[in-house]
């Protein structure tokens, strides 16, 4: 399938609902993917099926905090650059890109760096929505090496770091990103097409698109139709109380309040913040957590709002839903449970939570 | 010459001098560096002149802060890391290794390195003493490309670094060995022998070693030997009384007061620090400052004191004397002159300034 106008538009409104809040702002993805479509064509969505075995992946990405992502723009090279320093590592061609994550911006980047390089993009994604930290993926769950490392930024600054564990490249490529400026471009877990094809959450390109065009088609209540199509679980109707946002150690954290309306006032659902919305909570009680999709709804436009756009006064609707099956085993929630993120919470599955407790 | 022995008590003895406060503590490189050589075998320190002209020279050190090199010992491969990383990105073989800075423990690193590979050592390096900051380097002063950085640690994390400039080399270096724990290990400015041969300051490690003897060989006053031998001014002798010092942002700031005695009791020297000792000031005015070499000596062991190991009470005479002329150039002033070190001071040469102002 080829990747240019419209089905760009529908891919960054899916991006944005499984960025879960993070990922950044997809909109700044999706004019990034659209010029360098126009100017350098469309590109090729292709099956992991379609390219050779040992072919070279390339997942990528901007790592760094979403609110900078707003204000500290791409020079649309860094893609190149990434390419360049895994080749040059590895002796072989890259064969095609992939998004590390497929929220968010991030999903949609890669077809931006794609059309300039005139390589494809694989149907496939390194979360199966947006996490913060580069342990957080289903290439680690999988046992796929996380190094080298390679980052680089829009002046041209760029590394190959070689670290014994994900954990130790996350901290070190987090500092340099900071020193950057708080934004950068990364690729990592550069893996064979063969491995991918077990190691991914497979088809979430087109799945992102299939939610946007949803939205998109919906006649007259376009987020009834995604809740639908989600299976997703609705959290809340109401508005932005408050929120709470720091720029802090090359992350967005914080938190946002959400008040139910009019019969449901003395509602308020609390939301956990680091890049993605982590945790909601209401009068204490855990209503859905990570490895689970938690995403705020505009209510009027239906559209994803992530984290570092969320405002006072917002008419919102803030929906959960459950995560890819890989981030429910032990390793999954061992990386990217309640507990990965310093909270002492048990995970519980989103449709057990609800079922006990009703909306 | 072969370096093992007695001539490297020698040499750790000079390159505290040498060492204007920093480079770490030349006692920890002078146990590194005997290890080796009784382990593998003595180095030849030899000078460029004998090395062939394409010859790939490393030059290496321990970049950080010395307060930490004291509790946070490498492991010995980091020079073997580094020279792998080195030879894979220049696809050509390292046949000498040169101390980055001849200062403190800076000065002996890298011959326990060269012991462990078999390697020569070459009778130079990039600053004739010791500075905090990368770009400050005879190799930087004489046009040599600084990048591409290569870093590592005693856990094997390791990276190659491309930037534009020796400042940003610097300031993501710096960044990310304040992550590894405060001291890591670097191979900057790579190059090859025939371009060593006017970018450095030559034969600096027989340099120090001279110094060394000196202060080893003296029949009565080992300070007044030294004193005569590199033309220093004396500052003060005196007492310390106070000392303020903080490992922050990779480097040891602070400062510490000097009190005469005696007769002189009403004198108060202040020393300023980063990693080195900057500027000497009395009553407001400036006795000596970078880039010519402040120097603490133990007055009864005539041992060079290095800014980490300063403190109360301990009696010392404090030396000036004058930098290698590079460092006086209008590029040498503009990366190690006082204003490099934010310090609002026009620099005037330490015999200038005792010329009209006797001690």
């Amino acid at each position: 399938m080829k990747l240019d106008g419209a089905n760009l538009m529908a891919l960054a409104r899916g991006t944005a609902v499984l960025g879960a809040g993070g990922g950044g702002d997809s909109r700044i993805g999706l004019l990034a993917a659209q010029q360098a479509c126009e100017e350098h064509g469309p590109v090729e969505l292709v099956d992991l099926d379609e390219l050779p075995d040992d072919g070279l992946l390339m997942p990528c990405g901007l790592v760094g905090a979403p609110t900078v992502s707003i204000e500290k723009i791409v020079n649309g090279s860094e893609g190149e650059r990434l390419r360049e320093l895994v080749e040059r590592h590895f002796g072989r061609e890259v064969v095609a890109l992939m998004p590390a994550e497929i929220g968010g911006l991030n999903g949609l980047q890669p077809i931006a760096w794609a059309a300039r390089m005139g390589l494809p993009v694989a149907d496939a994604d390194g979360m199966g929505r947006a996490f913060p930290e580069l342990p957080q993926s289903t290439l680690n769950v999988a046992g796929i090496s996380p190094g080298p490392g390679f980052l680089t930024d829009e002046r041209g600054t760029a590394l190959v770091l070689h670290a014994d564990s994900a954990e130790w490249l996350e901290r070190i490529l987090r500092r340099v990103t900071e020193e950057m400026g708080g934004l950068a471009a990364s690729g990592d877990y550069i893996l064979s097409v063969a491995e991918a094809r077990s190691a991914t959450v497979r088809g979430s390109v087109s799945l992102a698109m299939r939610f946007g065009r949803t939205l998109m088609e919906a006649q007259s209540d376009p987020v009834a139709a995604l809740v639908e199509e989600l299976s997703a679980h609705r959290l809340i109707a109401g508005k932005v109380i408050d929120v709470e946002r720091r720029t802090t150690g090359g992350f967005v954290r914080g938190h946002a309040l959400v008040q139910g309306l009019q019969g449901d006032a003395q509602r308020i659902l609390r939301l956990e913040i680091q890049n993605e919305n982590l945790i909601a909570l209401e009068g204490g009680e855990v209503r859905a957590s990570v490895p689970d999709l938690i995403t705020v709804l505009d209510s009027e436009t239906a559209d994803a709002v992530p984290t570092e756009l969320l405002r006072y006064g917002q008419r919102v609707m803030v929906i959960g839903f459950p995560c890819d099956p890989i981030w429910r085993t032990d390793r999954g929630l061992e990386l990217a449970g309640p507990r990965a993120f310093g909270y002492d919470i048990d995970y519980a599955p989103i449709e057990e939570l609800h079922a006990v407790a009703p909306v």
